[in-house]
C-alpha cells in the first residue's frame, strides 16, 4: 500500500505578507481554491492504491490541518505534531513507525507541502516508476529536469539506468553557483533536488539504524511515549528533542548504497518566492497575474494581488509585486521580492506582530477578525465552527458585548446558560464566568465589542477547555 | 477692511484615492495638521486689518468647511453655498455682495482653497502692494513667478510699472505649448496665473456691471432671495442658475482698463497632481516622503502613504507614488499620475463609489465608518459630535443594535427617551421610530451592529431633522 507522507514543517515567510508564521505558505490559496498543503493531499489520493496521508506539522498549525483536510472531503492517516522542529529525517521516521503499526509492508511517498505540479499525469508516471524500484528495496528520490541554472536548489546526478526509468543516485551536489549551475543543465545527467522520496517504510528505518542509529532511537522513543489527542498524535517534547537535526538527504540518502533517482518533468515548483509564484502563474497578454479587486492601468508583467474588501489601483507600473492583507501591503520590484526578509527582520526587531499572524486568527474553535480597535474598545467578527466552543473563560479587564448575526449561539453567564438567537445580544460583565458554543450545524457568526482598560489577547483565565488549553 | 473670500469650489480627483467628490483636494491632510482650506484662512487671517474669512462652496461641502474652520478656531463671516457651479465670476459677486452689506468700503482677497504658499512673508509683501494699487482702484491679480516651463498654467504678461511692485497687465496668455512656455520662462516678464485677486469689492461689481452684466444680476437676484440656516447663506438656485458660467478672468480681467498684477515668488504650488505634492514635500535622503506606516527597502524618490491600523513595505523600487486608504490602494510611476483620472473614469463607469466617498462618512452630526460587512449584516462605528443629534428616524429593512464605547448618548425608542453609558448597548428593533443625541461635551463613539435583509444608506425614513434634511 503507499502511504502519503507530508512534511508541512515550513514557516516560511518568503511570501510574506500573505505568509505568516501561524499560517505560512503552504496554507495559502496562492491560485485557485485549494491551498499547496490541499493540493498535494488531492494529488496523492489519485494515486492507484494511496492510502489517508500522514502529516507531520508542528503544534502551531495542528488546526489548520486538520481544517483543511475537511474542507476537502479527505480523511487523515495521522496527524503527527512535532513539538519542536528537527529537520526531515527524524520526522519521515516518525512517519514511517506510524504507518508501519498498521501496514508492515509499507510504501511510503513523501512530499513537501508547499510545492506546485503543474503535470500530474508526469508525476503519477514517476511514482510508478519509482514504486517499482522500491519493491526492489531502493531508496528513490525524484529529480526534477532542470529548466534553468537555479542556484537556489541542490542537483542530484545520475549515475547507471535502472531500468523502468530509474537511475542510481551516483553525487548529490550542494547548492551550485551559477557556471556550475548552468554546466549541469547543459549536461543533461542532473536534476534538481525536490525533497519527494519513495521508499520502503521499513527500509528507511533500516537505513536509519546503519547510518543514523540515534535519530531512530529518539523517533522510537518519543513516538511510543506519543499521545493521541483528537485527531493529533502529539510526540513526547523530551524523547524527540533528543534526536539529531538532519535531513533525510545528510543521514540517509547520500550515504545508503540503494539510493536511485527517477528524474522527471512535472512543472514541479516550490514558489520559494513572489516572483517565483508569478513566474508559474496563468498570465493576461500584458504579462500581469491578477487576485481580486485590480484595476490597471499600462501595467506590465506584474503579479497584483488585492485583498477582500479594498480595491488596487495601478498606473503605469512593470515588474512590481503587489500584496495586500487586512494590516500590511508589500510593493516590491519583482526582482527583490527576496529582500522581503528584511522587511521581517525589522518587524521582528521592533517587536511587531505583521510577520507572526494575520489579522484574522484562526482558532481550533473557528477565527476571529479584529475589525475595529480604538481607546478602550475593541471590536471582533468570531465565527464558531458547528459543534464547536471556545473555553470556559473569564477576564480580567474588559467586559464584552455579544451580537449574533447568524446561527444560533448557546451562552453560558456565570450560572445562566442559554441560547442567543441571530438579531439577538448579550452582555458579559467584566469578571462573568463565560463560554461560547455552537451546538448548531451551521457556523455561528457574532460581533463581539469589548471594552475596557486593557484589551490584550492575553487578558484571558480559561477555567475549561475542549482543545487542552486550559 | 480686507475681506479673505476663499473659493472651494474643486472637486478634484487628481489626488484620488486621498480625494474624493465629497471630500476634495482642499479638505484634506496633505502635509502637517492643516488642510490647504485650512491653511488658506490661517494664512489670510494672519494678515493686517484682515476680516473673517468668506467661503464659497457647493451645497455637498458645507459641513465640512464649518467643521473645518471649527476646528482652528477662526469664526467664520460666512459660508455661501452655490447651488450649481458657475464659476469663478458669479462666486465672487456673491462675496463681493455679502461683505458689501455690512462695509461699504470693503476689499476683497481673493483666493483659491487648494493652493500651497511657502513662503508666507513673500505672499503677505505682496498683499501690501496689491493693496495700496487696489485703493488707487485697480483690479489686482497675483502672478507667481514660474519656476519652470509649465504647461499646465495660463500666464499673465506685465507691461508698464505702477510702482508698489506692481505692473498693468498687457496680456493673459492661455495654457502654453512648451517652446512658448520656455520662452516666457526665460523673458521675465511673464507669470503664472495664480487665481488669487485682490480689488475693492465695488469696484469688481462696477467691472462687472459693465463687461458681464448677466452674471451681475443672476448673484444680485439670487443673493437677495438666499436663506440663511445656520452659518450658512442658501443662495437660490433658480436665480443663480441663470447666470453665464464664467471665470473672472473672461468675464472681468481680459476686459477691464484697470487689471494689474503684483508678481511674487512665494514657493505656490497647485498641488494639482501626487506627483506635485512629492515635489514641494519635505524628503528624506533618499528623495523620499513616507507618511504613516511606512517600512522601505532601497526606495527611492517615492511618495507612500499609509493609512491608520495599515503598513505598507516597499522594497527596491523608485519613482513610484503608492498611496492607501480603507478601500482602495493606488500605485503609481511618479510621471505617470495624471491617469489616475482614467482609474477614476472605469469605477465611474462601473457605477462604483470609491471616486465618490471613503469608507468613513462625515456628516453633520459627527461621522460614521463601515468597519464590517457580511451578509445580513454590517457594523458601524459612529461618532456624534457634542450637541449634535441624527435624524429622528426609521428603517424598514434592518434592526440596529447600539454599544457606546464613550460619552453619553441620549437614545429614543419609540416613546422611551433614555441615556446610554459608556459599556451599555440597547436595541433598536425594526420598523421603530428612533433617534441618537450628544447632549454632552465630549464626543460619544459607538458601535452599531445592523442585522436585516437590506442594509443600504437609503433606507432611511427621516421624520424630523435639525439640519433641514428631512
Amino acid at each position: 500500500m503507499l502511504h502519503p507522507v507530508i512534511l508541512s514543517g515550513g514557516s516560511g515567510t518568503r511570501l510574506w505578507p500573505l505568509s505568516r508564521q501561524n499560517q505560512p505558505k503552504q496554507f495559502l490559496k496562492l491560485m485557485g481554491d485549494h491551498s499547496l498543503y490541499q493540493e498535494t493531499v488531492l494529488r496523492a489520493s489519485k494515486l492507484p492504491s494511496a492510502q489517508v496521508p500522514v502529516t507531520v506539522c508542528s503544534e502551531e498549525h495542528r488546526f489548520m490541518v486538520g481544517e483543511q483536510l475537511q474542507a476537502i472531503g479527505i480523511a487523515s492517516g495521522g496527524i503527527l505534531l512535532e513539538p519542536v522542529a528537527r529537520s526531515t529525517a527524524p520526522a519521515i521516521a516518525l512517519a514511517a513507525l506510524h504507518v508501519l503499526a498498521n501496514d508492515p509492508q509499507a510504501t511510503l511517498l513523501v512530499m513537501p507541502a508547499d510545492h506546485l505540479i503543474a503535470d500530474e499525469a508526469a508525476f503519477r508516471a514517476a511514482v510508478r516508476s519509482a514504486t517499482k524500484l522500491a519493491v526492489e528495496g531502493w531508496l528513490v528520490t525524484f529529480g526534477i529536469t532542470p529548466d534553468y541554472a537555479e542556484t537556489g536548489y541542490g542537483y542530484i546526478l545520475r549515475g547507471d539506468g535502472l531500468g523502468d526509468g530509474g537511475y542510481r543516485v551516483q553525487r548529490f551536489v550542494e547548492k551550485p553557483d551559477v557556471a556550475a549551475a548552468e554546466h549541469y543543465v547543459a549536461e543533461g545527467t542532473y536534476a534538481w533536488n525536490s525533497g519527494m522520496f519513495l521508499f520502503q517504510a521499513r527500509r528507511y528505518l533500516d537505513e536509519l539504524a546503519k547510518y543514523a542509529p540515534a535519530i531512530l532511537q529518539a523517533a522510537q522513543a518519543s513516538y511510543a511515549s506519543a499521545k493521541a489527542d483528537l485527531d493529533f498524535m502529539r510526540i513526547d517534547r523530551e524523547a524527540f528533542a533528543a534526536s539529531p537535526s538532519d535531513s533525510i538527504d545528510y543521514a540517509v540518502m547520500e550515504k545508503t548504497q540503494r539510493a536511485a533517482v527517477v528524474p522527471v518533468s512535472c512543472g514541479w515548483s516550490d514558489i520559494g518566492s513572489w516572483s517565483s509564484l508569478w513566474s508559474v502563474a496563468e498570465r493576461d497578454d500584458d504579462g500581469n497575474r491578477y487576485e481580486g479587486d485590480v484595476i490597471a492601468v499600462d501595467t506590465r508583467d506584474s503579479l497584483v494581488r488585492a485583498s477582500d474588501r479594498r480595491m488596487i489601483a495601478t498606473i503605469g507600473v512593470e515588474d512590481l509585486v503587489i500584496v495586500d492583507t487586512a494590516d500590511a501591503t508589500l510593493v516590491a520590484r519583482k526582482d527583490r521580492v527576496q529582500d522581503v526578509k528584511a522587511v521581517v527582520d525589522r518587524l521582528k526587531a521592533a517587536g511587531r506582530t505583521e510577520h507572526l499572524f494575520h489579522r484574522k486568527v484562526y482558532r481550533p474553535w473557528g477565527s476571529y477578525d479584529s475589525i475595529g480597535v480604538g481607546p478602550r474598545f475593541q471590536v471582533k467578527k468570531i465565527v464558531v465552527k458547528p459543534g464547536a466552543a471556545l473555553s470556559l473563560q473569564r477576564h480580567a479587564h474588559r467586559a464584552e458585548h455579544w451580537i449574533v448575526v447568524s446561527g444560533v449561539a448557546e451562552v453560558t453567564c456565570d450560572d445562566r446558560v442559554f441560547d442567543l438567537h441571530e438579531n439577538e445580544s448579550t452582555y458579559i460583565p467584566l469578571g462573568s464566568v463565560h463560554r461560547l458554543r455552537n451546538r448548531g450545524t451551521e457556523p455561528v457568526e457574532l460581533i463581539e465589542v469589548q471594552s475596557g482598560s486593557y484589551l490584550g489577547e492575553d487578558d484571558i483565565v480559561r477555567l475549561e477547555d475542549v482543545y487542552g488549553r486550559s
